[in-house]
């Protein structure tokens, strides 16, 4: 890739510019250790060589100074928490980081309608123990809470383990404060669950990964903390078998299925090298299923899950139940290391895809006939099997050129074949741009695409390089 | 208003035109008896005068359609179920009149992931059913709903009584295929839950009423029926009070609560007087509430809503609960008859807000104290108070200029006041199109509105004088 020539170069009035919009001096970084965490993204895989990170405190800023930026053509890499995994957060040359972490008021929460009001920089846990606080509940849950943020979760549309219970963040969100490349702000900020008055363009920005526009408050519908949830651990021996043990917990756990993830006896056999204290509790099968469910009721719930044991005996291989929050948060962690028993190993290629349900696992057993380099220690599948979400890593001892291109656009070719999406929750960034146009939209799509980020961005300076080829 | 004289006026090399790409002569209307249904709304205000409706079955026959007509420059106005309420679907001037009702199929529903594939043209019960035999039901719910048409439903943004449980369209509708002004088809029927490949456009559509495409199929995601369904009926004493059942209501019912309407007291006089049959099984009060729990357990149901009876007895002055199926419809009756006991009064004014739930019902009080008109009959206010969606009914014997003077644009200003929408759910159509810049949107985002519509259908063909003024 080749910086875009047509940006400008930083000048030294140009610092001395963003120095008088952002009166806190702390507020332009410039010395080349601080700006290591700007530059290189938390997989390690990308890293820009921006020579400022500026720290905006309103929206009234960040709109000065990307008017100031426009005007001089200076492109701009707006970044949440930069934990992204498609190199969508950091700059790929010099392009200035506008970074929200000192956007990061909570605003207010309505107790009515659940409607939380915060700036983009907050950070997800902070949001959610503030709303728990009050009896509810963030509606997204990532791996990443601790140092991701809202206005980051919005941008890249982010997923994570309660899109099952409470749908996606095109639902949830309800308002957004918008700065366009041009400095001109959306007030979008309503925060009626109803609001049919013209195009809801806000949606555009949800997903956009700050190409469009920069995010700079949002309006989020939290639904109520729920009073019980259990969690069950089960094994299976066929593939086939999670899909009727799907079937059947959508019909006795019925509206209190909060989570059912899966994953392959060889992402287990890597926790159990890597994660050994935290034991597998049942016999193992080809296929874990962990099954969630979060209610108003620990009695009813209990009973439902009861229910839910008996009817799935015929179906699994062997089966737990938490006793306890401590087992509980063991079970969990199984499912959440996985990523960390796979990095382990060393390299680690990821690829985040839906497909339906019936051929969700086809890309690893496609990428385990096909693949047969030495280096390769570990194919495996694991995700969010409600949504169709299956996260295929594969592991090798050190980078290969000729793995990846095994892999690559094989897999893609696969996805877009059945109709799936080659990026389920992870996005496209800088990773799966150049895949854009051959195995995610249709050309008439991919006009569509490039005109309305002409739209809303017509030199171009926000977040280069990225979504679009 | 006046017609846009850039558009063309129908010659017969058109009609010629028209017959060749709709090869069976019956999908080409032009007798004026036939078209009375498509040019007159089912309100009875508006009226158009197309002159033709075309009734193509195919995305192919549309595409050619629209292509014929953007080079021509002849307006169309895309009409589905014709059920709308502000004069969205029926042209008004000489539009030419596309009537999606010969696109019709039910295409294909996914036992596993629910995900119901249908064209535009099919009626939202139709689907219903449908889906429900094999276990599944459609997540919105509407008055119309036996002759509402899903692409309608999409293009409108439909809302109804399921919100509350199942959300919005905007997180239900996994894709969409869509026909733009210049005839290009969008093939975005993606049927994944999580799909992050660029910007999500067909949230656009979403909302739209037809001025920026043409919907001609729909993936849209239904949830597994409910085994149990409750009803239970509270009259309370002041407005404050539905507040407080409605935070009860979520603390015991939780996930199972799927409906929280509610109407004020003169609404039920105007049921007493033109539906005397359906007695009020319970002692008055000035509001009613009707509380609805879908679950997956009839028990665990009945036992939830007898904690929520007693915890609730504070604040009601009476109560009841469905003890069957008929007792059930009959409550469901008292709060779906609202709408026309006010139109048996007369002529309707009909406002379609939402305000935080603490606000919602001002614009009643206000306008009770604001209009002093004898021809006034009824001034009342009913709606789903879980999405902050109030209608506001005016009723008087016959129309009198004078009073929707004194309504408008004071009750939009008040919304306005509040933060809510001057359309929650019923859309802008021709009705609200002139309120949009003053009261809807600020001077932003109107020109990013326009500018996204030039850049959908530059010549302005679709559905003219509807949603922006």
């Amino acid at each position: 890739m080749t910086r875009n020539p047509t940006f400008a170069i930083l000048k030294d009035a140009d610092l001395t510019e963003f120095r008088k919009i952002l009166d806190n001096s702390g507020d332009v970084v410039d010395s080349s250790d601080d700006l290591e965490k700007y530059n290189r993204d938390w997989t390690g895989r990308y890293c820009g060589s921006a020579t400022i990170a500026l720290r905006p405190r309103t929206t009234e800023q960040v709109s000065r100074l990307l008017k100031y930026c426009n005007r001089r053509r200076l492109a701009v890499c707006p970044q949440g928490g930069n934990t992204g995994l498609v190199g969508g957060a950091v700059p790929v040359f010099d392009e200035i980081v506008l970074s929200m972490e000192r956007l990061n008021r909570l605003i207010n929460h309505d107790e009515v309608s659940g409607v939380l009001s915060a700036e983009a920089g907050c950070i997800l846990e902070t949001a959610d123990n503030f709303v728990r606080e009050r009896g509810f509940v963030m509606p997204l849950d990532l791996g990443a809470k601790g140092s991701c943020m809202l206005g980051g979760n919005v941008a890249t549309n982010a997923g994570g383990l309660r899109v099952l219970r409470y749908g996606g963040l095109h639902g949830s969100v309800l308002g957004l404060r918008v700065v366009l490349a041009d400095g001109t702000v959306l007030d979008g900020m309503g925060a009626c669950r109803k609001d049919n008055t013209g195009y809801d363009y806000k949606q555009l920005f949800i997903g956009s990964e700050g190409t469009l526009g920069v995010i700079t408050e949002v309006n989020i519908a939290t639904p109520p903390l729920p009073q019980s949830t259990n969690v069950a651990l089960f094994s299976v021996a066929i593939f086939e078998d999670i899909k009727r043990l799907f079937g059947q917990a959508r019909r006795d756990l019925g509206e209190i299925l909060s989570a059912f993830e899966f994953w392959d006896v060889e992402s287990q056999k890597l926790l159990d090298m890597h994660f050994p204290d935290n034991k597998l509790p049942i016999r193992p099968g080809a296929f874990f299923v962990l099954v969630e469910t979060s209610g108003s009721d620990s009695e009813h719930d209990q009973s439902k899950l009861m229910r839910f044991l008996e009817d799935s005996e015929a179906q699994v291989v062997d089966g737990t139940m938490a006793q306890d929050e401590t087992q509980l948060r063991r079970l969990w962690a199984l499912r959440e290391s996985i990523p960390e028993a796979c990095a382990r190993e060393g390299i680690v290629y990821k690829y985040d895809v839906s497909l339906p349900t019936a051929r969700m696992y086809d890309p690893v057993l496609a990428l385990r006939s096909r693949l047969a380099h030495p280096a390769i220690s570990q194919i495996i599948g694991y995700g969010h099997f409600g949504d169709g979400n299956i996260h295929v890593n594969v592991a090798t001892q050190h980078y290969e050129a000729a793995v990846v291109a095994q892999i690559e656009p094989y897999i893609y070719e696969l996805v877009r074949k059945h109709g799936g999406s080659i990026s389920a929750e992870h996005g496209v960034g800088v990773l799966k741009a150049p895949q854009m146009g051959r195995f995610a939209k249709t050309a008439a799509e991919m006009a569509l695409l490039r005109n309305i980020k002409t739209l809303f961005d017509p030199r171009g300076i926000l977040n280069p390089y990225k979504v679009l080829p």
